[in-house]
């Protein structure tokens, strides 16, 4: 299997895209034609239409496993139905920010990779960097670690001062050399860009996945701006809310595919305008 | 419904116990007679054995959703009939380590304390005070935080100054105050015991849930020693290997019963003389 890396810059490139849409539907949020069914089987209709009508618009999606996990065990069966839908080509992203230790971590991803099928994940830095080797071991999988994230509290523990810098600053020079393999990336939050440029420019090669445009408020351009790498790419930019619930009629796919559009081409004007700001044009 | 800390204090008095036994079992480890079954069956058949034999002699369970999680959305029927299968009066502590924004930890509480029915879980502070409220906010249930974890790794990140102090004490010593219930408690591991005793001394009457010894070579008396508090209480010690897999035949769940006595007396034996060290005698 290619490495995570070459199938996300493969299907970026053929879909001309950065953005990642987050597929985290809440049951009682959907289009009303879909709440007569169990709440497990309506988010499953849901996903596969919101696949169907994106799919060529998108780097990748990203599932966030809170919003199975609350559906219980029937919840976990469409989580696996929704990743077996995206079509081949497209990366699909276990949002997880799991973190345990070692002998755990194996267990989760055991679960993440293989039983339900993700292409890369998201974990925890926590408990460093022996806890996190059973996810950075898989080389043709991906891993993107809590580095400052798009919370209010964000700051309450990452951005305590750690000899002069703070703590997520801390995490993206350390973390990504954890590993020789080129698996890890970062996730940092749109709704702080001034770190975000910070953690760029420190780490100036790693894959950053951006949620906290849209629903959390972070700035879309200023984001991009940021977090792009010196080629414009690098950076996956997370919306869930803006597309899934663009509408909540019979059209809502058809709604959501406009709306993914007209974010991923605002990402890649802003991506243009970043490349040019750092030719110095 | 009574505080968690109640009831679990209740537990605690009833039968004479500060011992947590982990419900993680892994299928290549069960005893013979129970392999022909499929894995989350024969998870479920062990795991009920182990919970009849031991629940006299526990004042908690605790399963780890990794194990779980990797049996597929079987592993969480399991999981669910697991919890159910544990005796009023005994909580189980879903060990999960989540941690996310605060509107995904709305769901993560949802699927933790609704769908799965734990009285208390693991989280990690590494987001901040909002992102824990959802939990927090069950003044019923207990909160677990990541504070100085129990694997090699653990200093990587938990240990870096901040001011003069490892993070994990600026962890000890600032979360329990990010809610009024009294609901937080603390993961420390017992392979640190010296900073168990700091995190101890910083968060004099915090509840500590204390992985680590056994199979992780975590020293039990010392870890008494060091973890409990003025009364002797607010230390719950988590055994897993070494109770599930005491034996491996039919006689698995005796085995495990006169292991879980066995080290009940050892965690008895030590806070008592903790108590008495504490005196002054």
């Amino acid at each position: 299997m290619t490495a995570y890396v070459e199938r996300l810059a493969q299907a970026s490139r053929e879909n001309e895209s950065l953005l990642c849409v987050g597929l985290d539907p809440e049951p009682h949020r959907l289009p009303q034609h879909l709440r007569g069914l169990p709440a497990h089987e309506a988010v499953l209709a849901f996903n596969k239409e919101l696949i169907d009508a994106t799919c060529d618009l998108v780097a990748a999606y990203k599932p966030n496993l809170a919003f199975y996990e609350a559906l219980g065990p029937e919840g976990m069966e469409t989580l696996r139905a929704t990743v077996r839908h995206v079509p081949n080509g497209v990366p699909v992203i276990g949002d997880a920010k799991r973190g345990d230790i070692d002998n755990t971590m194996r267990l989760y991803a055991t679960a993440l990779f293989d039983v339900y099928g993700f292409d890369a994940v998201t974990a925890s830095p926590y408990l460093g960097r022996d806890a996190l080797l059973p996810f950075l071991d898989r080389a043709d999988r991906g891993t993107y670690i809590l580095c400052r994230t798009s919370n209010p509290g964000a700051a309450d523990i990452a951005e305590l001062d750690v000899g002069g810098d703070p703590l997520y600053l801390r995490v993206a020079e350390r973390v990504p050399t954890w590993t020789s393999h080129a698996n890890i990336g970062l996730v940092v939050g749109a709704t702080a860009p001034t770190q975000l440029a910070r953690v760029r420019a420190v780490a100036a090669g790693v894959p950053i996945l951006l949620p906290g445009v849209g629903a959390q408020g972070g700035d879309l351009e200023a984001s991009v701006a940021a977090g792009v790498d010196q080629t414009g790419d690098g950076l996956l930019v997370v919306v869930a809310r803006q597309v899934m619930y663009a509408s909540s009629g019979l059209r809502f796919a058809e709604d959501a595919r406009t709306a993914a559009r007209e974010i991923r081409d605002r990402i890649n004007a802003a991506r243009v305008t970043a490349i040019d700001a750092r030719r110095g044009r």
